[in-house]
């Protein structure tokens, strides 16, 4: 048969974000928490779904769950396609899942269509890529490329829990000691590249009047996920301002003066987004009547450039010891994170385009703005490219959304170029 | 004998804080909850106390306590020396019961010198001052002067339990009816007028050396203790600035913006302090690469001007639709609540001032900074006055701090006017 005819199977991942979402909604939104009941629930649904596509169903010592049909020259490295499974706490269905059942889909099609890749061709389901859950990045990824650091899985502990990562894998079943020794599953030798479909999880899309998009590369970030700022309690009528040592106004301050130097950078071209994503007065100690003593806050700062990165790095440095000897106050800005930006292949970025154009389907080129397990995937050394899907309503969000119709031109491309490799 | 040889009995002051600190220790602070548990305690210590000396002991429909040492002349008038008992959540010790204890050192001097003043002289110590437990401020003294709103005791919730204050003083065999009839205990017929020793709550004294002040009046204030700024959750990497409705970044421009105008006008010489008390993302919707789409705050201006605090507020309406409109984010900033500033008394000004100065006792006159239950009796024709003694680390907070040797002067300056009345 002409490979250029095959439709993906919609209706097939349909039917299994529909599952999704009945299995992993909480109420608000959906939460599939990594290593968790709601991730441990979306592996077993799509293992099953691969199982009964007749792929090779295999899962590595990270929880990692392969899904492969078989190539015509079985020469030990695969290509493959998918995302990640969990979510944040009261997210979105798509962020994540849609990447996985859109390989799915692409593979379903071509196993129907009796269609045999010339090489091995894998449906990839990584574990634990929303940072939320664990303090760390791409988890998952990283450990089955060796790149996750040997202290993680001891050190890191769920924010739900309080239990450590290694505690979490084995209870499932898979082996933190591999981990730690630097075991690996996937590397450069036996691994062809990386293709993972995504929403946007941006407006740009949306914006542009665009269903899909072609990465050309990722966000690098810095971040503070524990900072606080120590001041004095003290009674707010009582103390005149040049006696406070009042958290909650130098927090303020902070937050809006790092604000401008992020605006000053924006007006220079930089690429940047700075984000206070939660900040807090101590709910124990804190009340009406009272200066607050204390507050707790995260900083995540993003962008594709390096320098710009260094940068805010240096703006914090420089307003942390201002703002806090005029004010009396101590600032604990705590660990320190960060994450490089990472360069998508350009092969497979020019492969997606030219199968998407050859479909007729309207994209454009872009930067990503979230950090994705493709870049885990870039800085090991594996080609790694990624397709954007429009999304109406932003992501990690309840309201993320996205057309099923989008989906379906992102499938088309997807399966267009593994067609066309085959 | 000789009134003004008469020492005021700190002995029993410090025994029955002694036993106060005790009974309502809470692992970091002080705890007396109104109309809770360590208030109702420190009741129950000083009522035996003052049965201890032979006083008359009464509780009137509010829980109001009154201990009256009998006068020469019974004339239905009473002069009113006391304070509160209960506390902020960790607090100190001495704030409010200093003034209750106080009353009782120089009752008790005069009861065991046999010194029977001309008109009865009463110890208060009035229930619910600190308003941290129901959100609304003077509940013992306006439920006894018959200036609480009728509506007040089925409207109010306390933080910790989100029970009625009315069912609190049911529970508590006190009559909430009563409140709601506007029932009246104490009147400007009956009360000749409410002295009030209290710690000062601010620095001014402790930077003076001063060990005791006499307020001259007390700062209104203008509050909202439970606002919002409504933005949207967001994906904190993926989403440009001009796109993001950011409430944590919209709250920071509002709080230093606020800030600005306090400190303009403090530049023209007016008094004025303006504390965001409590601030917070919700905790179990935000989250770490999450743009936050709520945050909580609770804001208190306070002066001794009205025109300051109309400023302030007139401040606030310009911010809130420019800064809305800008971020599209939406305030919304509660109910609104105030005090008025209330003037003391200038013959029991002129008076303690005199008993200081005969007693060498170094004293100043100065505002005081917080609320206190002197301003609900002066707002209902009471003459009211207070006496502020130093303290060295602020109040509402567990290292609230006062020396026993200041708080003698205090006490002597206090017995010294009561003597000389007498």
């Amino acid at each position: 048969m002409n490979a250029s005819k095959l439709e993906p199977d919609i209706p097939l991942a349909e039917r299994l974000l529909e599952r999704l979402r009945e299995a992993t909604f909480d109420g608000v939104g959906i939460t599939r928490a990594s290593y968790g009941e709601g991730e441990q629930f979306a592996h077993g649904l799509v293992a099953g779904a691969g199982r009964d596509l007749g792929l090779e169903v295999e899962t590595d010592f990270a929880g990692n769950l392969f899904l492969t049909l078989a190539g015509r020259e079985r020469d030990g490295r695969r290509l493959l396609v998918g995302s990640h499974l969990d979510s944040v706490p009261q997210g979105g269905n798509f962020d994540g899942a849609a990447g996985v059942l859109a390989g799915l889909a692409a593979v379903s099609a071509m196993a129907r269509a009796g269609l045999r890749p010339r090489h091995d061709l894998a449906v990839v389901a990584v574990r634990a890529e929303e940072s939320c859950w664990f303090p760390a990045s791409y988890i998952g990824s990283r450990a089955a490329l060796g790149t996750l650091p040997a202290s993680v899985p001891d050190e890191v502990r769920r924010a739900d829990t309080g239990r450590t990562l290694a505690a979490h894998m084995a209870e499932l079943g898979f082996d933190p000691e591999a981990v730690k020794r630097g075991a690996r599953s996937l590397t450069p030798a036996n691994t062809r590249g990386y293709i993972e479909l995504h929403i946007e999880q941006g407006p740009v899309l949306e914006t542009d009047g665009l269903p899909v998009g072609i990465v050309t590369g990722i966000r690098g970030s810095t971040r503070r996920r524990t900072a606080r700022l120590v001041g004095e309690y003290g009674h707010s009528g009582a103390v005149p301002r040049a006696y406070r040592r009042d958290a909650a106004a130098a927090f303020a301050e902070f937050a809006y003066r790092l604000e401008e130097r992020w605006i000053e950078l924006e007006e220079k071209g930089e690429d940047l987004v700075v984000t206070f994503c939660t900040v807090a007065t101590d709910p124990g100690r804190a009340a009406f009547t009272k200066i607050a003593g204390e507050v707790a806050f995260s900083l995540d700062m993003r962008s594709i450039s390096p320098e710009t990165l260094a940068r805010m790095d240096r703006a914090v440095a420089e307003l942390v010891p201002e703002v806090a000897r005029r004010r009396g106050v101590r600032f604990d800005l705590g660990p320190h994170s960060a994450s490089k930006p990472a360069a998508m292949d350009k092969g497979l970025q020019d492969g997606l385009a030219a199968a998407a154009e050859a479909a007729g389907i309207p994209c454009r080129r872009m930067a990503s703005g979230a950090g994705h397990d493709a870049a885990a995937f870039a800085d090991a050394g594996v080609p790694a490219v990624m397709l954007f899907v429009r999304n109406q309503h932003g992501s990690h969000n309840p309201r993320e959304a996205m057309r099923i119709e989008d989906f379906a031109q992102a499938c088309r491309a997807l399966l267009g170029y593994l067609a066309a490799a085959a």
